[in-house]
């Protein structure tokens, strides 16, 4: 659509219009403002995401993104490795790391199964939480995945695989969010959460940690 | 706000998040995205940056973004270089080349005069164009600025520094816009286009051409 007057302009548009979101135009834009920025920052910019690709590994322990071999929170003597927190993606982790709440250890699925996108078992690090179960002293495994139909075929899954051993599974609460209207609660969320109602000493208790 | 497992991760992140109109979510969508693409397309994307920076240069003649020392429209055998059309930026020169309707040759100022941005007529590129007029064959100026105060602003300063030279100065016709409600023009524009009212076989003869 664009005539552009330089075939390297068009070629950064279109490596810029391969990311997520991002379409030509915006692509345009974000190339048109590095071309004035100092060629310094624009070496640096470049270099980073060289340097990332290059450096940036994964945890062998929970495969959480990491600099080293061994992810800061594996390595963590603080950190109780009898409570194996499974999540999706590393975002997952950066969420529940926020809330300040969870002092145990994670372990980063890649993905969840998923056979309309041709994501089975074996496309995740499935087999490596298994492992860590049948060789370390894990007590609990907590199941922090999405509450879709994806997340809990893959819930499923997981429990099935860990059923053999010594080992408690829960997954997170739900139920209606906090500051929620109970008007604006979907149905099955707030019959859920009537189910699976708790003491209210118990909430009451929580509540004074802060939410 | 987020915790990072990573510092380059960070790092990466902050770059991204230095574009204009991309928060630190966003950064984080897209540097996440990058680090599942092959190793090879991600360091191809960051020599792109790289390569970018250090091989497009501005085109000597009309400032426009270019491979070579001179842009592939000032080279052209075919542009009438007796026509500049003056524009603000590299993005206006696509647009008016995307209507296929210009055959002449462009001057980009890089901005326009604005003095509440601290941009004076010594930031563009106006001596330059003073200098083409002066010494080239240059029969028509085109002003294609915004319609703004600055842009007007920008328009009677060039016009006051060719003034002197036989060349003939012209601005975009104002007017409503193509395929707009007319209840809809705001009043400035439709009293413009009210008092420069082109005869009905003009306009007819234009939209032969289509539009």
């Amino acid at each position: 659509m664009h005539t552009y007057s330089s075939k390297l302009l068009e070629e950064v548009v279109e490596e810029f219009a391969t990311l997520p979101g991002i379409g030509k135009k915006t692509a345009l834009r974000l190339v048109l403002h590095l071309l004035k920025q100092e060629k310094r920052d624009v070496e640096h910019f470049g270099r980073t995401i060289l340097r990332m690709k290059e450096e940036i590994v994964t945890c062998r322990e929970c495969h959480n993104i990491s600099d080293s071999d061994v992810c800061h929170i594996c390595s963590d003597p603080y950190r109780d490795k009898q409570t194996i927190c499974v999540v999706e993606s590393i975002r997952d982790v950066m969420s529940i790391e926020n809330t300040q709440q969870f002092t145990g250890v994670y372990h980063v699925l890649g993905g969840i199964i998923s056979p309309m996108d041709g994501i089975g078992p074996a496309d995740l690090t499935i087999e490596s939480l298994v492992n860590r179960v049948k060789t370390g002293g894990c007590r609990e495994v907590i199941l922090a995945l999405s509450t879709t139909m994806e997340g809990d075929t893959t819930n499923f899954y997981i429990y099935r695989r860990l059923q053999e051993y010594p080992v408690t599974i829960t997954t997170l609460a739900r139920g209606v969010a906090i500051g929620d209207d109970l008007e604006y609660a979907d149905e099955v969320t707030l019959g859920r959460s009537l189910l699976n109602r708790t003491s209210f000493e118990e909430t009451f208790k929580h509540s004074k940690h802060g939410t």
